[in-house]
């Protein structure tokens, strides 16, 4: 197996994010649909090459293996989704919001993220469900990485430090949100439609999650009488 | 690809069922661990066959080929978990239960259920993870069977029945105790252990995963003052 350490993925990350029309950031791009829609094990270097109209030699250049490529796209969502919580975060002290209410913005904003980068939740639930899989260590550590500092500004609206089910309630939000956004056949059929294509269906997620979240932070009722 | 259907499932597990020491009884149990420790697509026929001290040939004749040996531990979880809500309903229709009483053993049971078979949560979450994958379509249907049992049960407890928010409580569920009992290293780090090997921890989540189920069930807080 190919070590994974042996890109620069931060160097190799800015280049993809100054220059998103270069051939390597066109076959991240690929890769990230690919891997999301049909898991990193169904997906051949091959099937990459082909989505993205690029050589396989091209591919081992820019990105050196499958794994190497998995491995960027997970990184590169880990860096979209600490920029969004230090961004988002500063945007909230900034305002003259009430806690509830910045809680309640902050909520919004994530579950647009989520709606606007489908890869996101697809590529979370796959690491969450293959994680003893060698090849998925190294991804590990972002994940815990991304956790920390989400729990790190949810936790600031969570009751006292000594309840013991603040670990809980932070990871029963976490399964709900990548359940629902992993947008599986199951769900799909049982809902309706797919939460990324069915505006209606996409309120009424955004509202249900709204009201689930700000119960489970800060210790109300999970449904308001409201939905 | 090998045809999943060429395999008579129900006649092949009423037989491991009746002959649990037979080959063929051994091989699903070794497939059931090695697919939900390192998922479907990083295990080999061969890993199997090491793992079982079975011959290629033998499991090949037994099983046909990995994916159906695949659908067959899956479709094994899907009788487990149909003939477990048939008969803890059955016993919680005979009892003298009120129904709060009755969910909450219900809960218990089930939570006890994957607790002693930590291969149904790990699978269920490999399915939702990459259930677009044309290999995984045939479990699909059983995944919406089980869905379809459990959620006739639990909608029983329900509120009014034009509830829009009904699919999506029940998702919730779904995803809450998937996501908890597949236990990923990730989950592991941050609760600090496996809720499989913990006890305290186990004891934890129980109580948590309980008064989370009632508060969402019956629309009243989803975390009640002594969790």
């Amino acid at each position: 197996m190919t070590k994974l350490s042996e890109i620069d993925f931060e160097t190799a990350l800015d280049r993809v994010e100054s220059e998103p029309h270069s051939s390597a950031a066109s076959i991240l791009r690929c890769a990230e649909t690919l891997f999301s829609t049909k898991g990193f094990k169904a997906v051949t270097t091959r099937d990459i090459a082909k989505a993205s109209g690029k050589n396989i030699s091209t591919i081992h250049f820019h990105w050196q293996s499958k794994q190497s490529l998995y491995e960027a796209v997970c990184r590169m969502h880990a860096r979209q989704l600490l920029a969004f919580v230090s961004q988002t975060e500063a945007a909230i002290a900034n305002s003259t919001l009430e806690p509830t209410q910045a809680l309640e913005q902050w909520i919004d904003k994530t579950l647009d993220l989520l709606i606007e980068n489908p890869a996101i939740a697809k590529l979370a639930s796959q690491n969450i469900s293959v994680q003893n899989n060698p090849e998925m260590v190294t991804l590990f550590e972002h994940d815990i990485q991304v956790l920390a500092r989400f729990q790190g500004y949810l936790s600031t609206f969570l009751g006292p430090t000594d309840d013991h089910t603040k670990p809980l309630r932070l990871f029963t939000l976490l399964y709900f949100t990548i359940g629902m956004f992993t947008d599986s056949s199951l769900q799909q059929a049982t809902l309706g439609g797919s939460i990324y294509e069915q505006p209606e269906l996409q309120q009424q997620l955004k509202s249900f999650a709204k009201s689930f979240a700000m119960g489970l932070l800060q210790k109300e009722s999970a449904l308001t009488p409201n939905l």
